[in-house]
């Protein structure tokens, strides 16, 4: 009915959902995770402990396309700071922390405090209590402990790629599970059911201005319909970097790529 | 190596952490979740769908307590917030959301609005996608979907209480799942890896002006440590409600509990 791998002295596995898509394409709910690089400080602490570690659920539905969710258990990632600090972008309040225990909005100086271990990414649901930050902790730790102690692999600080001043591989874990539907039920009646609840929750009503309501993956599904056939946008600015990447590796044929 | 079990037309399952202890007693992980009474909106929406839909974990440790996340998947739940209204506390932001898609934060007015459908919890993460509110939002409908799809029961707005404007059981679900950690590693070894992982990060970095750093299941343990003995503090307006209670269902020899 169900079984669960772990993945020992591995590296980044790229997108956590694709995991989960392929137990979704055999009528089974896919459930993955990984540790990462430490990057975001428990609840009232401000050092990088924890990696931003996903906990990732992928489910069939009688839909055109699954519920999918695939997020870090931090608010946000580096990744969408630095899309932050490259359009020159103020970031909301809460998605770092800095030593003083206030948060950064500066993209640029949150990059480098970040690479320098001065600031940290902050749990969802923010820093301190109030808002619940130590909900997010509490599952980004699930994940360390489920990505590293059943398979005796590395966490937190050994995961940082470095050991003794020298660069070592990150040796990250991760954990998959599969639950065969059929176990259960029949599996046109389950999609039937979570297409239901997905639609219940687009129908109801909107904040005031609210264009709609999304569900998980389903605005993924939309972008890729898109991209599928016109291709993937850049900023200028990356389009750039691309452009220089092209030109300092010698692989000018490429450079045609990126207008 | 693992089971999972789901239950149909149940109502409320108490503690969810109950669970999970039970799978961490003989040497396993406990991952347990329920739907609830709809009391929380979706990202973009102002109108009480999910219930507070806890997604709860209990991972054993070589401490003398317990890794024990057991927390709802909305920011708060109404518990807390008729804390607040009894000891007349404003709120926090971000905890309740009113049909303008605004913040609520006046207890009182937020209870009766909560009772009569003008107003709905917040997903952890909080409002809208700044916070990554959509991310608690997730988590949500993953609970709602394994709590209900996988035995063909009730779901969202069915879980009023009320159809056709008569009373009706509420008919929650609830999903357990039980992995045995000797499927993969030695217990003791598993133990002593969560454990290094939760001292680790209690010895973290704190914020300037933080006591120390927890881990889930930590405060509760102390707490139990020291009721277990000199019994649970209350309000004095709660012993009040208590007493109340006591003379009107006639139940006076319990009064002196509640001095």
């Amino acid at each position: 009915g169900m079984g669960m791998v772990v993945v020992r002295n591995s590296t980044h596995y790229g997108i956590a959902g694709y995991y989960s898509l392929m137990a979704v394409k055999q009528n089974m709910i896919g459930i993955t995770g990984t540790n990462a690089r430490p990057s975001t400080a428990p609840t009232f602490g401000v050092e990088n402990m924890l990696g931003t570690n996903p906990l990732t659920f992928g489910i069939p539905s009688d839909e055109e396309f699954p519920f999918l969710l695939d997020c870090a258990t931090s608010v946000t990632q580096r990744g969408k700071i630095e899309l932050y600090a490259r359009e020159g972008k103020k970031m909301p309040e809460g998605w770092v922390i800095d030593e003083t225990g206030g948060t950064k909005t500066d993209a640029k100086a949150a990059v480098s405090d970040l690479i320098a271990g001065r600031a940290a990414l902050t749990p969802l649901g923010g820093i301190g209590e109030d808002t619940a930050g130590y909900k997010g902790y509490g599952y980004s730790t699930v994940v360390e402990i489920l990505s590293s102690a059943l398979q005796q692999g590395s966490y937190l600080k050994m995961l940082l790629g470095f050991r003794d001043g020298k660069k070592v591989p990150y040796s990250l874990g991760h954990f998959f599970i599969a639950i065969d539907i059929a176990a259960f039920a029949d599996p046109e009646d389950f999609k039937k059911t979570t297409g239901n609840i997905l639609r219940e929750l687009r129908n109801s009503k909107k904040m005031p201005g609210a264009e709609r309501i999304y569900t998980a993956g389903e605005k993924e599904y939309y972008h890729w319909l898109e991209r599928k056939d016109k291709g993937v946008p850049f900023s200028p600015d990356l389009l750039r970097e691309f452009r220089e990447l092209c030109t300092s590796y010698n692989m000018q044929e490429y450079l045609s790529c990126f207008q």
